[in-house]
């Protein structure tokens, strides 16, 4: 696309659907602590939202690919108008909206967050990672700093005067965190020299900020290896005084950046630390070696934000695809398919291009509803804590159990349907005259970054189905067959629902296979090889269900709409009833290939992978 | 990468293994008409041909891809090295190989010349691009071109003095090649004025040559609409005398070049003739309205060779990840994970990565057996041709059969292995310092050109399943369950060999189901809505059939081997095992869900996708 051209598009009614009609925003709207957020107001913000996406974001997303960052004299110059976005973003309070007042922040329910979060990455996801970075950053400070630090950073980082970053990868230590070898050594003022090089760091440097804080893992010289001796320091790239004024440099440099398949507006750097010994660091909280466990509370959250990455490019990408079937003329109608005097109807006629948009109108639409579940979990459990500690553990532990699913399913699903809006297209989606190959291109790091998928699978099975004593699964599946039970004999969806049933036995079965090779030295290695399988697996009987749940919704809903208003309603039975028909049988499936516990791939010996 | 630096990697133990021990080339080899070409001579040239591919081609691969093409005053300029690049290539006559000795060719199979074509494209997909339409067009002229024609145009495009196009795309006519509007208007001296609009030109321009003569798909005056009224013509660039010498313009201008997700090297251009009423065609074979039906014999040929960009996209994306695996560090072994002081060992000891390597390895295996194959059944059809017609019908039909699966199977199966494959890099693999980011980028344009997959798998169900009567397909099934029959008792590969036989019954009960849908007007759109499940079910069968052949072929050749090729032979046993118990059970139920007859797509309405 041509520089300042919006390409943007979603249907907020799709959105309202999901987070008022499926999730009874209600529900939490307008209670503590989210007293100020009733229905109008988020309808309002996201309207607003999507305003600045289509005005401000959208026409900055081909043209930032095309530019792309540079790096001039030691500094990361981003692309043509990123500034001016960045400047209006803040002014209109977007990223705030679920921020606690205490920060400045609007205190809104976070389901309502993570839909303006699904708009501002569809539009720009290059452009969205700045300040999502330094949302994540200060998100950090204010749950595990002190309070001086909370004052000084988390504000400045929430409203945009600074930026902020995760610094965890390191040229040997990706994936295996605990193998990171940069270094920390305490000052006499307390303070700490860090010295070490980070790759990989999204939005590194930048100039859309005066200021870039740095969240960086480095080992206190002594501490234990592996991540429990990582600490965790706050490492400014430009030194702060305690009024906030800046100080001048930190000895954080620029080593090089990044050229990429996709993403190619958000800079992704090489930051060496302490080459002149000048980088000062202070540890977050004063706590040493808890780095990891500091990490690991905003882990979720940049787990999920990746989810919302994947759900708002798919998403951007079917309405694109849409869009297109709608306009574009080829071919006669497949019953007048051999007579040439036939007339040429839109594509979307096409039984094979409606299957492709189906498929991607229902993994979007029960994706997002995944998503929204999750965030409406986050806002309850908040809700109720300290009122009700059981339900608020219930709903902290779907949280916990969801978000691997969020990060893996939706990130390698968004790369599929891209591709598949690509094929809808034909030979013009290959070219850049339309945004779908760009955003196949940017939707391939959704799987790797923030924890690889299969990271995601191993935090599933190796830890969070056990959590709480396996509560948490044991819950969600009662949730699921409480549904199950309620509509088994539903007139229009229980076949559907026998699909849904049969998905859950598979997925139990496969659960308990694990269990079992869990505690079986000999078969531990079944474990990993079969984790992505059984995320992906639950994954799709997650979603398969919501799709059901919002259809039944619908169906009573849309029974006095007319219109449109019942087109839509009807486009959430298809939805559903695509899904079941067409996704949950893999799922029976799945656990059968499960059950034959093959171990090829550790079996074969590297010499027979192939001479190279 | 940088320019100038080979990343192609085969393992020519693989490739000679499909091609001898698998496919017996002796069985062709030696014989007419082949008699020159021995096992010595075909390994000979396949190694002079991976040498000329890490010395020549793959060192451009990356830098053609970063330089892309440019136009210059109306001209295509390629990136540098091509042309030089170009001369060499012909000079060592890689692509006369399979080429009759009537038009200057080696007279070799084509078994030999489809495995010469995987190494030139796994190089340099976007420079064999260039050759490959050259040679496309050159054995049309030589299947139906008048005896002047060929004399005049094969030999020069097959030596690399003329280059060669398909001019099929126009602005409204991709997919629906019926609709296309350009003319033909005769003259009086026998030739005629073509005006029109082409779009998607590969090869449309460049500097490689000294001409391109373009194949022009055009509508004579008065001729029938659709795909009825079209001829084809020769149209070159250059005007040319009888002698061969050039002549002046022939008013074929470029328009303008894409700019495309991938196959950057390879220019895809708008061509406009006869924009001042001066170009001028010469119909091919000197009949008129058989455009079509001339075009359609060269398909299957454009077809394969996509099929073979694809497995020679993902055989290198293999091999590129398979090195990298063996050489990066990262993490400790499985049984020592929770040891931060564990050695860390390379990344191929991890069960995750070995399960995305020997899924790779597969699936490269198996859809390179099924390319051979196809070649083989060609090569046969021609040996027996005379000799023994109903043999030769057989070969004739496989080879019709065969074709939608291996351009379709592979080509998706390719982009999805190559973006595997940057997942089994992590981070890495996203930036452009590998070349596994361009391998993706370049693959996802094989679903779509030379017709898109869904074209292929209506093919496959609408023609080929019929064709004779349907014995093609009857014989297909024959072939896989006689060997079925033959090892359904196997010691080794019994079970896989019941896996097999259940994925047969699968595609033969949905075969079934088509052929009842094809009687039933009310059913009829359950055959577009299925074709692509189909398609994909028949090419797995084909692959698993092909792969257990390959390892049940291996076991008794690697009973005495020792070392390396012990390790070799046991890696075949992997791939099919793997296959055997990952994806072969997917086509039972593949089958079953065929079987459920869902027709959501069609019965949602255009409304309920969602308002844009």
């Amino acid at each position: 696309m041509s520089a300042g051209i919006n390409t943007y598009k979603t249907d907020l009614r799709e959105i309202f659907f999901t987070l008022f009609e499926q999730f009874g925003f209600g529900q939490v709207a307008g209670q503590a602590p989210f007293d100020a957020w009733g229905p109008d107001e988020a309808k309002a913000v996201l309207q607003e939202t999507y305003r600045f996406a289509k005005d401000v974001l959208g026409p900055l997303n081909s043209s930032g690919d095309r530019e792309g960052c540079r790096l001039e004299g030691g500094a990361v110059i981003t692309p043509k108008g990123f500034k001016d976005a960045w400047k209006k973003l803040y002014e209109q309070g977007f990223k705030t909206v679920a921020v606690s007042p205490d920060h400045g922040g609007q205190g809104g329910p976070i389901m309502l967050q993570v839909l303006i979060e699904e708009i501002l990455s569809g539009a720009n996801s290059a452009f969205n990672m700045y300040p999502g970075l330094a949302f994540g950053a200060a998100e950090l400070i204010a749950e595990c700093g002190t309070p001086e630090q909370k004052k000084l950073y988390v504000e400045r980082m929430l409203n945009g005067t600074w930026g902020g970053t995760m610094c965890l990868t390191e040229p040997h230590a990706g994936s295996d965190v605990g193998a990171a070898k940069s270094t920390a050594r305490k000052n006499a003022d307390g303070t700490y020299s860090i010295r070490g090089t980070k790759i990989f760091i999204s939005g590194g440097d930048h100039d859309l900020a005066e200021n870039v804080i740095h969240l960086v893992l480095a080992r206190i010289e002594g501490a234990a290896p592996g991540t429990k001796g990582l600490s965790l320091f706050i490492v400014p790239k430009i030194r702060v005084n305690a009024d906030g004024s800046l100080a001048g440099s930190n000895d954080v440099s620029v080593g090089s950046i990044e050229h990429k398949m996709g993403i190619k507006a958000s800079a992704t750097c090489v930051l060496n630390f302490g080459e002149n010994d000048g980088c000062v660091g202070e540890l977050v909280g004063g706590i040493e070696n808890v780095g990891m466990s500091q990490m690991f509370k905003m882990m979720n959250g940049a787990r999920i934000a990746v989810g919302i990455q994947g759900v708002a490019l798919a998403s951007a990408a079917y309405f694109n695809a849409l869009e297109y079937a709608k306009d574009r003329k080829q071919g006669a109608h497949l019953s007048k398919w051999k007579d040439p005097s036939a007339p040429r109807v839109a594509i979307i006629e096409h039984p094979d291009v409606r299957r492709m948009l189906l498929e991607m109108k229902a993994h979007v639409e029960g994706i997002r509803a995944l998503i929204v579940k999750l965030a409406m979990h986050t806002d309850k459990a908040q809700m109720l804590a300290g009122k009700d500690d059981d339900q608020s553990a219930y709903h902290r532990g779907q949280v916990e159990l969801l978000t691997p699913l969020v990060k893996a399913y939706s990130s390698d699903q968004a790369f599929r349907l891209c591709a598949q809006a690509i094929q809808v297209y034909g030979g013009a989606g290959y070219c850049q005259d339309y945004p779908v190959e760009q955003y196949t291109r940017d939707s391939k790091i959704f799987s790797i970054y923030e924890g690889t998928n299969h990271i995601q699978a191993m935090d599933l099975v190796g830890r969070k189905m056990g959590q709480a004593g396996g509560a948490n699964f044991q819950q969600f599946m009662a949730d699921v067959g409480g549904f199950i039970e309620a509509h088994r004999e539903h007139k229009v969806y229980g076949e559907a629902v026998k699909q849904l049933a049969a998905a859950q036995e598979g997925v139990m079965a496969s659960a308990m296979a694990v269990l079992g090779w869990s505690q079986d030295p000999a078969k531990m290695t079944l474990i990993p090889l079969s984790a992505n399988r059984f995320l992906n697996m639950m994954s799709e009987l997650a979603v398969g269900w919501l799709l059901l749940d919002a259809a039944i919704i619908a169906e009573r809903l849309g029974e006095k709409a007319t219109g449109d208003e019942k087109a839509f309603y009807e486009g959430k039975k298809w939805s559903a009833l695509w899904y079941a028909r067409n996704v949950l049988p893999n799922v029976e499936q799945a656990a059968r290939m499960m059950a034959l516990e093959d171990t090829s791939s550790v079996e074969i010996s590297n010499t027979a992978f192939g001479s190279i």
